[in-house]
C-alpha cells in the first residue's frame, strides 16, 4: 500500500516513469500479489437528472484495497444530447462519455504497463471513432443493434520502444476495453422515490 | 430534421414532455423513419496524454443524419487516477468515467421513451456499483477478468407511470447499455507520431 510519503514524492523526477511514481504503483502491485483479496475494487458513481436531456454524475469515492477512499474532491460529469436529438448541447452526451472513459482507459494502461517494463513514452494522443444507428435506440428497427458496432482507435505516440508491436499489446490490459470486448451484465433496479 | 425554429422552442413548456421538446425529438425521428441511412452516427473524440496517469478528452463534433454536426462548444473530460494507482486524483479514473456514461445513457433513454409514450418523470435519480479485481489490470493473475464483472444500477424515480415495469423496460433502448451488454469489436491501431 503506499503511503503518505511515497505519494508526496510522486512531483519528484526522481524514481518516475512516464509521470508515474513507480516506488507507489510498486507498493500497491506488491500488497496485492500478497493479498489477493486488496484487489476487489467497488467503483461508484451517483448520478441526477436535471430535466430533458441532462443530467449529471457525481463521483466522490471507491472501495479497494479493503478500505473506502474519498477522492479529493467529488468530480461532477454533465450530460446533455446535441439539438438534433432535442438537447441543449450542455455536456457531451452518453455514448461520447463512454468513448473519452475507453481513451482514457486504454492510454493510462499502456503508459503504466510500459513505465513497469521500463519504456519511456514522451507522446501520446489517439482519435477514436464509433458507430452507432440512431434506429436502434430510436425502436425504428428491431434487428439494428442499438449500441455501437464498432469503435476504432488510431494512437500516434513518441517512445523508446523497440517496436511499436510491444506497446499496442500492452493496450490488452485496460479495464474498460476488456469491459467493451467482452461485454458486462448491467443489473438494473428500479424503485419509487 | 430539427428546424431553428423547433430548436429555439425548446425553452418553452409548450410542446414538452419530461423538459424533452417533442416536436424536435419526432422530427428527427420521422426524418430517420423516411430515410433510414440518417440513422448512422459517428461519434468522436480525442485524447492527449498529459503525462503519469493524466489525460484529457476532447469532444467537438460528430456525424448524423447525413451530415457533420460541431457542438457549441468543445467539452473536455479530464482523467487521472486515485494515489494507491499511483495517480495524482485529478479527475475521476476511466472505470469510474463508464459508469458516468452509463448512468446518463441510461437515465435519458428512459426519459425519452417516456415521454414518447406520455409518462411523465419529476424526478430521476442512480446509484452505480461496478466490481472489478485489480489483479487483471495489473497483469497478477491471467485467469481474473481485466474488466468489470458486474455494474448494477439503482433507480429512484417519481412519476405517473401506471407500474414501474413499464418504465424499467425502456432501459433496453439505452445505446451504452446495450453496448456494455453485448460488447463491442474495438479496433485499435498505433502508430509513430
Amino acid at each position: 500500500m503506499a503511503n503518505q510519503a511515497a505519494i508526496k514524492q510522486s512531483s519528484n523526477t526522481e524514481g518516475m516513469v512516464n509521470g508515474i511514481h513507480m516506488e507507489t504503483l510498486m507498493g500497491t502491485v506488491n500488497a496485492i500479489q500478497k493479498t489477493p483479496e486488496l484487489g476487489q475494487c467497488k467503483f461508484r458513481a451517483r448520478n441526477t437528472w436535471l430535466g430533458g436531456s441532462r443530467n449529471c454524475t457525481s463521483i466522490s469515492g471507491f472501495y479497494g484495497a479493503g478500505q473506502e477512499f474519498e477522492h479529493k474532491q467529488t468530480f461532477k460529469l454533465q450530460a446533455d444530447e446535441p439539438p438534433i436529438l432535442a438537447g441543449s448541447d450542455e455536456g457531451a452526451n452518453p455514448v461520447e462519455h463512454l468513448l473519452n472513459a475507453l481513451a482514457g482507459c486504454v492510454t493510462t494502461s499502456m503508459v503504466a504497463h510500459a513505465a513497469v517494463r521500463g519504456i519511456n513514452i514522451e507522446a501520446l494522443e489517439c482519435e477514436l471513432e464509433g458507430d452507432l444507428d440512431l434506429r436502434g435506440f430510436l425502436g425504428l428497427a428491431d434487428d439494428v443493434p442499438k449500441g455501437f458496432t464498432e469503435i476504432r482507435i488510431n494512437f500516434k505516440v513518441t517512445s523508446d520502444a523497440d517496436d511499436l508491436q510491444t506497446l499496442k499489446d500492452l493496450t490488452r490490459y485496460s479495464p474498460v476495453f476488456n469491459t467493451l470486448m467482452q461485454g458486462v451484465n448491467v443489473a438494473i433496479e428500479l424503485q419509487e422515490k
